[in-house]
């Protein structure tokens, strides 16, 4: 893949080199979001961001820089935590990860990279470009890179899904000893996400690997599935 | 597979699997801890549990049996959340998840189905069998399938780790624009054990899967690795 600009018509990038790759109906695509965001114009020069008395406030106590404090706080329902320059955020998609997804790495020197607006519609223009290119129902994961409470290091997870059912609901299902399933809910996105992991270096250069060979069954749902609703989760605090 | 019963040699079934199936050198094999904890006795029979006061007080609070309570009191450290009938509990191990990990899915009838006491032991113990047998260096990572805060659904997390480097430090290695990683940690043993969960159906019948083909290095490092330190924990709580 070429590097990404803005302005340019990733469906259509990723849908040629799925073609050429041998991409095929029931192929799975996961994309890291970087790309989708350079491609949706999501890269922000810092120099340009204005920093108002809040955004200076929080770069004062994180010792993060002001511009980067004013992006943060504009893609942020809310801090949800903060420890020294450690902030874990609520994003407007309902994300709950370090400085609302906003990374400098791998962007331009003196930009940042932000989550597309709206990851699940990307996703499915990504979707709908590969479908009609290989002549069939694909799906499409949109990836980004996050931190977990209670573990350490880093895993990808599902921040935009097309064309397959995001989580998988086990309900009526039986184990070997006949016994209806528990855990019923799968977050098959999610576990492609971070399989991904395995084969996109952090160092960048690896924007997409395809998943062939799994069963997986058309749905409308999108990541926003993968949210858990604050009021059901036990852990963000109110 | 067979089916795995209390006192099974594991590591030599599993050593004379991946022979047979054409495991090398270099592979990882991602095993679910149920075979592991069936074979280490680690499947208790509730009717042989006597539930004290703080099991039943726990029971009738949750509505769930007494005797599991009173198992998932002696697996826990401590309950980090409770509502209703969800159960957040810090194992022993130091793992936060429903239940102490202690499922009744196929566990045989009337029984409960414990973690390993020592899960990174275990992961040794194979690791060493399937060295032995294949003739050099393997890795082993044991799984659990845990809920996540804030995300729906389940993914499989690694438990137990031997023979690979559970969580890859980045710290120094430089982006494609020459800027140094911000997010250095990378959870490689928590990928591997995710997408081992596209090839396990949740009704059981696959414990094993073996990853080919990732370069991994050498670590005496376990999954301990991969548990935050309640004090570096944003979101447990004291």
């Amino acid at each position: 893949m070429p590097e990404v600009r803005p302005g340019d018509d990733l469906p259509a990038m990723v849908a040629a080199l799925a073609a050429g790759d041998g991409v095929v109906p029931g192929d799975v695509l996961v994309v890291a979001h970087k790309v989708v965001s350079k491609a949706e114009g999501r890269v922000v020069a810092l120099a340009a961001v204005a920093a108002d008395a809040r955004a200076r406030a929080l770069a004062a106590v994180t010792g993060k820089d002001p511009a980067l404090c004013a992006l943060i706080l504009s893609e942020s329902r809310r801090i949800v935590r903060r420890r020294g320059a450690t902030l874990i955020c609520e994003t407007h998609h309902g994300f709950v990860c370090a400085n609302a997804g906003i990374d400098t790495s791998n962007a331009p020197p003196g930009t940042a990279i932000l989550l597309p607006r709206d990851p699940d519609a990307s996703a499915r223009r990504l979707q709908a470009a590969v479908a009609a290119r290989v002549g069939g129902r694909v799906g499409v994961v949109v990836t980004d890179t996050h931190g977990r409470a209670f573990r350490r290091g880093l895993v990808n997870i599902a921040v935009g899904v097309a064309g397959i059912e995001p989580v998988l609901d086990r309900r009526g299902e039986t184990d070997r000893e006949g016994r209806v399933l528990v855990a019923t809910e799968q977050a098959l996105a999610d576990e492609l996400a971070a399989a991904s992991g395995l084969l996109m270096p952090k160092a960048g250069g690896t924007p997409v690997v395809v998943v062939s060979g799994l069963a997986t069954r058309p749905s409308p749902g999108g990541a926003g599935t993968l949210v858990r609703e604050p009021a059901h989760d036990l852990f963000r605090g109110g």
